[in-house]
């Protein structure tokens, strides 16, 4: 699945894709002799996304597949940075452009799927300036959404709890066909299990679901539209009349509860009668296209008794409008029902599959009350995080030559913090102690410039260098084992922090050494400008 | 710049990007012998996007690009789809697929571009029913995102006002890069006039923009990086040195300013130097990645003043944070006094860029405020469409074998409304009256179903056949036709629905006909389903 997805790499992210400036500064930097000046950029985002304590980082992969098929400005990319670079850019830049590649670029990052916080320099890269300069947009790109969606459907699966299954859907209302690849696979990896999206599943190995819409169900008008009439069984030689088979359950399930026959659709039973020939042993109809009460779950029931007695074994319902909490309560009373009244023990396995306009707030909501639901179908909110529709990461340069550099705003929130850096994880004594504790002293991001003292019972290095001289250095995961990272990374993190409201903040810290030379910048910056007067 | 973008139609919308409900259905309807009937769907949204007045239709272009190249299923996708659908599906279904085209499929679309409403059928699509029931996922995938952005950036350009021009920057905050792309073109076509976007540039023309970030700015420490520090002029044989002159000029202008030169960054300076060398035609640095009133404004004025007198045009700056309306105002009095003081008139020209996290609300304050910005630059607002980040296309089933059919939900707002349907637009008188004027009477939507009388001064056919027998039949529109297209579709359209806050809504409505269908079909719902009595 990694090899198919890499295929389109130069298609998906083709060189061209990235704001002008970048060309713009790399001429510049061409142009003044530094374009090969030793330089390192860092990502990271300024606030954890919708509210939360935490994110996950996504998007590693993508990245690393685009650094490797990098460079790949043809003819038809320079002739038309030509036309739009200004006319007197020296000839020989594109020459330039044409010989680069990626063997000098060295990335050090945390893993895929990693839980991280607000100012944790996720990724560090470094090489020619000029070359790490260019790469800014497509990995901004590449990782901002990524690690957006995922956090999100991280949120959704909290909300949700682990009983549950959950469906993403939202093909329709991604940002285009890319988006909404994208948006499956990293909602996969965030914590759902399923996608609708037939194209992830080959890609990316996604287990894949879905039956049948509204418009199957409003297509037939009359069970004379069902065909065949008479279906072979799974027994040799015995033909089954289907139609008079399940009207017969009709009745029998109308008498039980009491239905009235004048109020069902025959439409709707004709669709599932047809489903059903088409597929016995996958029979998961959405009952609400008129009334779930009056029509659907009475046509399901039939249909499904027929199934059973057929010998196969019916899977569920699909319920898409209304208060899908009370519904599911009613269906399920229902199937149990039929379960005892015709001895159809399948009856109490069948599934309830819910879907209708799910946001994190209804689905931490339908967590509390009382349900009978299975599978958790969701779409738009979850795709578009509706919420919080960006990340926000950013692309920021520590150091040149070997000197750090700092960009010292006037807004504080926007000030970077100088230098390489090694970040660290402490763990605290509810996690194996694997190193004996020291004392260390650090201060926190975000506060009043005090330190605090710290004690972890284990010190973990999260970034590693996972690209280097154009290759790749780590082997690339799978969707699947960046989705089980992703659970294990999100059991280190204390509940308090994975709140969905109001959650604690974890706290990030600069090292004593870090912080003075943070310190000692800002004292030069005050200092260092004084050129005019001695000249 | 068509073909460029048609060459990728099947990378992009690979056959198996699409819900996988649409193969079971399209197995169902196949096993049941009913894929050939001929049916109707159509396309339309429930509610104007961001609580507005009206939308705009886009993504009718890739829809027919993508129809065009319809089918396309492969062996690897016919594999793949085996090991999704149940394992008792009819291997002669696959041959069906591996047949498919759309030779059989009709679409009546409202033209791209053009103004719309919410429950106006935008697009009619005709054809086999397993044909076009497949179609769902990707025509709503191409026209969803595609008509939300456009509209979106419509609302920024009526935020905006026609003074100024608009960039779009939003790459690196989209859904991934075909988001970002996507992003690029619908937004030009909204009416933004620039992109940061090269690629969007190269596939669709629309003109590019973009100079230097802050890194570019922060990537400098002293005038000693500035390289050759001694630079030809445009004279022949007449070398400069720049520095000197910059100094001088720097000098000048702290006096004419009364500013402390101590304060004054020296990197900044050299970075500014740096990028005047290398784009002395085109000079126009971000100005606030230190301070603008301390530092950058004067290094600016410094590296213009000296670009003028060596007889370059410098072009003008960036505002990327702070209040950019007042910081707009003391940068044009700085231009104005420099003007004056060393008179220099390419001053009074010199334009302000503003890029701030730009939102429709700050957009719109800004325009009342008074300010001197003349470009404002927008990024993740506009793309991603906070206020609302989807639209909410569906795409529902009208007719099968020519029969009216309807989904008569529980829920009124999730009815459709039956049958094939002619779209007009009834223009006011003051529009040029190009038809005598006859009263109509017809039923508004959301109404309480009373009818009104209407005499319209001219009535347009909004609908027509884009697609035929396989083939595009009308000629595919560029970006640039297309924006033209909204421009003149917004003028036809009253004030009062364009307000961006509670606009007045625009009564879409049925006529008497079509109304008289639908009392017919819903008396009809509540007494044709009698059969299991008659039985």
């Amino acid at each position: 699945s990694v090899c198919s997805n890499q295929r389109s790499v130069r298609e998906r992210v083709p060189p061209l894709l990235t704001d002008l400036y970048q060309f713009t500064m790399a001429y510049a930097y061409w142009r003044a002799g530094r374009h090969q000046e030793p330089a390192v950029f860092e990502m990271f985002f300024r606030d954890n996304p919708f509210g939360g304590g935490f994110s996950l980082f996504a998007g590693l992969n993508d990245c690393l597949l685009f650094l490797r098929s990098f460079p790949v400005f043809v003819d038809t990319d320079v002739q038309f940075l030509r036309s739009v670079l200004p006319p007197n850019t020296d000839p020989a830049f594109f020459d330039f452009l044409r010989g680069l590649d990626c063997s000098a670029v060295t990335i050090r990052s945390l893993p895929e799927g990693s839980v991280v916080f607000a100012r944790v320099p996720l990724m560090e890269v470094e090489g020619p300036l000029a070359v790490v300069q260019l790469l800014e947009t497509s990995l901004l790109c590449l990782v901002n959404y990524a690690s957006l969606v995922c956090s999100n459907a991280a949120r959704f699966r909290l909300a949700a709890g682990h009983q549950r299954r959950l469906l993403e859907m939202g093909l329709r209302r991604a940002q285009g066909p890319d988006g909404g690849l994208t948006a499956s696979r990293y909602t996969h990896i965030g914590g759902f299990d399923l996608t609708s999206n037939v194209q992830a599943g080959f890609l990316f190995g996604i287990p894949v679901a879905g039956t049948i819409a509204h418009s199957y169900v409003t297509s037939f008008n009359s069970l004379e539209e069902v065909w065949p009439q008479v279906t072979p069984s799974q027994w040799p030689h015995v033909s089954i009349d289907i139609i008079s088979l399940t009207k017969g359950w009709l009745r029998r399930v109308c008498e039980l509860m009491g239905a009235e026959p004048g109020k069902i659709r025959e439409g709707e039973l004709a669709a599932f009668v047809s489903y059903a020939i088409a597929y016995p042993q996958n029979f998961l109809p959405v009952i609400d296209s008129y009334s779930v009460g009056c029509s659907g779950l009475l046509n399901f029931c039939a249909v499904a008794l027929a199934l059973c007695e057929l010998g196969y074994k019916p899977v569920g319902v699909r319920l898409d409008s209304g208060d899908l909490c009370r519904q599911s309560i009613e269906v399920r009373r229902v199937f149990r029902l039929c379960s005892e009244q015709f001895s159809v023990s399948t009856f109490n396995s069948l599934i309830i599959v819910g879907t209708n306009n799910i946001s994190e707030e209804s689905m931490a909501e339908l967590n509390k009350k009382e349900n009978e639901i299975n599978v958790i179908g969701v779409g738009t909110h979850l795709v578009t995080c509706t919420k919080q529709p960006s990340l926000g990461c950013v692309y920021k340069l520590v150091e040149v030559r070997g000197r750090p550099r700092m960009k010292i705003s006037e807004d504080p929130q926007k000030s970077t913090v100088a230098g390489r850096k090694t970040v660290y994880r402490l763990l605290d004594h509810t996690h194996p102690a694997l190193l004996a504790g020291c004392t260390l002293t650090c201060y926190p991001l975000g506060g009043d410039n005090s330190s605090v003292s710290v004690t972890p019972a284990q010190v973990t290095c999260l970034r590693k260098e996972v690209f280097l001289e154009g290759q790749v250095t780590e082997p690339l995961c799978s969707a699947a084992e960046t989705r089980a990272k992703v659970q294990s990374s999100l059991q280190t993190l204390h509940p308090r922090h994975k709140r969905l409201q109001e959650p604690d903040s974890y706290t990030v810290a600069l090292s004593e050494k870090l912080r003075n030379l943070v310190t000692e910048l800002q004292k030069d910056s005050n200092s260092d400008s004084n050129f005019l007067l001695a000249n």
